[in-house]
C-alpha cells in the first residue's frame, strides 16, 4: 500500500474522491507518523516546507495546469517527476471563457449595453469573423482547443509557440523571431503561455504596439506575463480598445490596483479554467496507475524548459 | 438582356455589386419606362405596391433570411418563386452573436462585472459546458450551425424542428408534441425559428415554465415569436435569469417599451446576423444564374409552410 498526500484547498473532498478512485492506496491530508512513507504528493499551491518534509516522494501531481510556483519552491528533487493537470474540464473551461470574451468584443456587446442604457437603437456596422485576425500565444493543452474554436468561427487564426506547433486551419509561428509576425495587425491577442523566465513580461509595449489599432487583449494565463504599466498605457492611448484579465501579478487583485476601475478593463477573479475536482482526480489517479505500471507519463514538466 | 430591380436599403451600392457580378443584366434601382420588363426583384423590405407594379416578375430574391413580410404583402403571384438568403455571412453572424451571449451567461460575465464595480474578488463555482442543457428552436440554415458550435463546446444540445432534423452530437425533437421535451429543464433556450402562423407567440408562459430555474433566453429570430408579457413575468418571478433579445414586435423598439430598462434584459438593435452585401450579392447572383440554366433553386420558400 502506497501513501498519497493531498496538499491543496478542498483537501478533504479531494481525498474522498481519491479514496474511491484508488482504493488500494492510503490517502492523507495531514502528516501521519508511522506507516509507509508518502510516495505521491497531489498539490495545488503547497505551503513552503510541506514537500521538503516528504523525503520518499516518487511523484508530484499538480491539480493545476500552471506549475511555475512548484518550480519556484525548489523543494522537489530533480529525479521526482512533476505531472501537471491537463484535462477536459480545464481545456473546456478556458475555451468557454476566452471565446465568451472574444465573441462579446467581436459583436460589440459592450457598445450595445451602453446604447441600451440610453434607449438608443443604433445598429453598428458588424464585422464578419473572417475580417478579424486572432493571435494566440501558446499552442498547448489550452491554446490548441481555443485556437480550434476560433478557426471554426471563421476568424483568421494564428498560433505562436516555441516549436511552431500546427493547429489545423491556423497559421503557426515559432520562437522569438516569429512573435512580431504572429502579433502584427491582430485584432484580438490571447495569452495562453506558461510562465517561465522566457515568457515573463512578454506582453509589453512593443508587443502591444504590433497589434491592430483598437485591438482587444485577453489574458487567461498568468499576471506576470504582462507589463501592467505598458498595458494601461496602450489602453489609455486608445491603441487598445479593451482587455479581459483573469490573472494578475498579485492575487487577489489589491483593492487599490488601477485595473479594477479602468473603464476598458474587464477583471475576473482567476476563474477562467478552474479545476473541477471530480474530473481532475480521475486524471491524476490515471497518472498514478500509469506510473505504477511503468508506463510513460504524459504532461510531465520539462524542468529545463520550465513547463 | 434581363432586368433586375433592387428594392432595398443601400440600393445604389447593391446595384453596383450586381452590375459587376452579372454584367449581362440591366440593374435598376428606380422604375424605368421602356426597355425589357423586370424579371427579377431583389428585395429587403419593399414598400407595398412596388412588387405589384412588376407584372412580368419571374423570381423574387430576398436579401434577408426571414421572408414573412413578403408573404404578408400578398403581392407575389403563386407561380413566382421566392428565394430567401442563406449565406455564410448570415450563418456566421448568427453563430457569433448567439454564442457570445450564451457563453457570457454561462461564464457569469455579468456577475463578475458587478463584482468588479465593487472591487470584489469573488470567484464563483463555475460550471462545465457539459453540465448545461441548451435547447435550440429551429434547425435550419441558422439553427444548425449554432447547434454545431454548442455541441463542440460540450453543451448538452437539443434541436427542435418540424421534421426532427438531425444535427450531429445533438438530440433531435420534432413537431408540437416534441416541444415540451425539447425545452424541459433547459438552461439556455435559443430561438431560431422562421415566423409563420404555427410559430407566432410560441415562446409563451408554458414554454418558459418548462425551462430550468434560472434559465437564459436568446432570441435571434423574430419579435413576434415571443409573448413579451409572459417573458417579463418569467424574468420578474426569477424563473428566468435573463434574456438577450435582438428582435422585437415593433422595431426600432419604442422608447417606452419596458424591455429597454429591464435589468435582466439585454437589447440589441436587430444586428445578430446582418446581411453583408458583398457576400449576399454573390449568393443571389448565383441563384439567378441557376434559374437561367433551369437548375433547381435551393432555399426556395415553401408557401404552404410559410418558410
Ligand atoms: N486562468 C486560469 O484559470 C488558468 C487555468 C489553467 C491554466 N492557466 C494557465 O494557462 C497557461 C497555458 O497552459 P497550458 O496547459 O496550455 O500549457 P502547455 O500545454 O504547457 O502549453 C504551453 C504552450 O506555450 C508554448 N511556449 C512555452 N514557452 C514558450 C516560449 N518561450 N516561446 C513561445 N512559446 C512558448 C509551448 O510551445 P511548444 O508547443 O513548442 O512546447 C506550448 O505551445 C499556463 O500559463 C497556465 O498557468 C490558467
Ligand atoms: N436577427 C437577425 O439579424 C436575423 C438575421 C437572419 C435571420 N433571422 C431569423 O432567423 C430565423 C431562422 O432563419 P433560418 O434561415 O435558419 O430558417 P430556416 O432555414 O427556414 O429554418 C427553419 C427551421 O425552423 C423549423 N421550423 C419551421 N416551422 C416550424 C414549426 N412549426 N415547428 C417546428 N419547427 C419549425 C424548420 O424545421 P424543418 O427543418 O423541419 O423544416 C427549420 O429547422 C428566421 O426567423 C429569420 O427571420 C434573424
Amino acid at each position: 500500500m502506497k501513501r498519497l498526500f493531498i496538499a491543496s484547498n478542498d483537501a478533504a473532498r479531494i481525498a474522498e474522491l481519491f479514496r474511491s478512485e484508488l482504493p488500494g492506496h492510503e490517502v492523507l491530508t495531514e502528516p501521519l507518523e508511522g506507516g509507509p512513507p508518502v510516495s505521491y504528493a497531489v498539490v495545488g499551491r503547497p505551503q513552503p516546507g510541506v514537500l521538503a518534509g516528504l523525503p520518499d516522494l516518487e511523484l508530484v501531481l499538480s491539480l493545476w495546469a500552471g506549475i511555475e510556483h512548484l518550480l519556484a519552491l525548489r523543494e522537489i528533487p530533480d529525479h521526482v517527476p512533476i505531472v501537471r493537470l491537463v484535462d477536459e474540464g480545464l481545456a473546456g473551461g478556458m475555451a468557454d471563457w476566452v471565446l465568451a470574451h472574444a465573441l462579446a468584443w467581436h459583436r460589440n456587446l459592450g457598445l450595445y449595453r451602453d446604447f441600451q442604457a440610453k434607449r438608443e437603437w443604433s445598429p453598428q456596422q458588424e464585422k464578419l469573423a473572417r475580417e478579424r485576425i486572432v493571435a494566440i500565444l501558446g499552442a498547448g493543452a489550452l491554446g490548441t482547443p481555443v485556437a480550434e474554436h476560433f478557426v471554426r468561427f471563421g476568424f483568421q487564426t494564428r498560433v505562436w509557440s516555441r516549436s511552431g506547433r500546427a493547429v489545423a486551419g491556423a497559421q503557426s509561428f515559432a520562437g522569438r523571431e516569429g512573435l512580431p509576425r504572429a502579433a502584427a495587425d491582430a485584432d484580438i491577442l490571447v495569452n495562453l503561455l506558461p510562465l517561465t523566465p522566457e515568457t515573463t513580461d512578454i506582453v509589453d509595449a512593443r508587443l502591444l504596439a504590433a497589434l491592430a489599432d483598437g485591438a482587444f487583449f485577453i489574458n487567461g494565463a498568468r499576471g506576470r506575463h504582462v507589463v501592467d504599466a505598458d498595458l494601461l498605457a496602450a489602453l489609455d492611448a486608445g491603441h487598445l480598445s479593451g482587455a479581459a484579465l483573469d490573472v494578475f501579478r498579485t492575487e487577489p487583485l489589491p483593492a487599490d490596483d488601477p485595473l479594477w476601475q479602468h473603464p476598458k478593463v474587464i477583471v475576473s477573479p482567476h476563474v477562467a479554467a478552474p479545476t473541477h475536482p471530480a474530473v481532475a482526480v480521475k486524471e491524476v489517479a490515471e497518472s498514478i496507475r500509469r506510473f505504477e505500471r511503468g508506463q510513460p507519463l504524459p504532461n510531465t514538466v520539462d524542468r529545463s524548459l520550465g513547463y
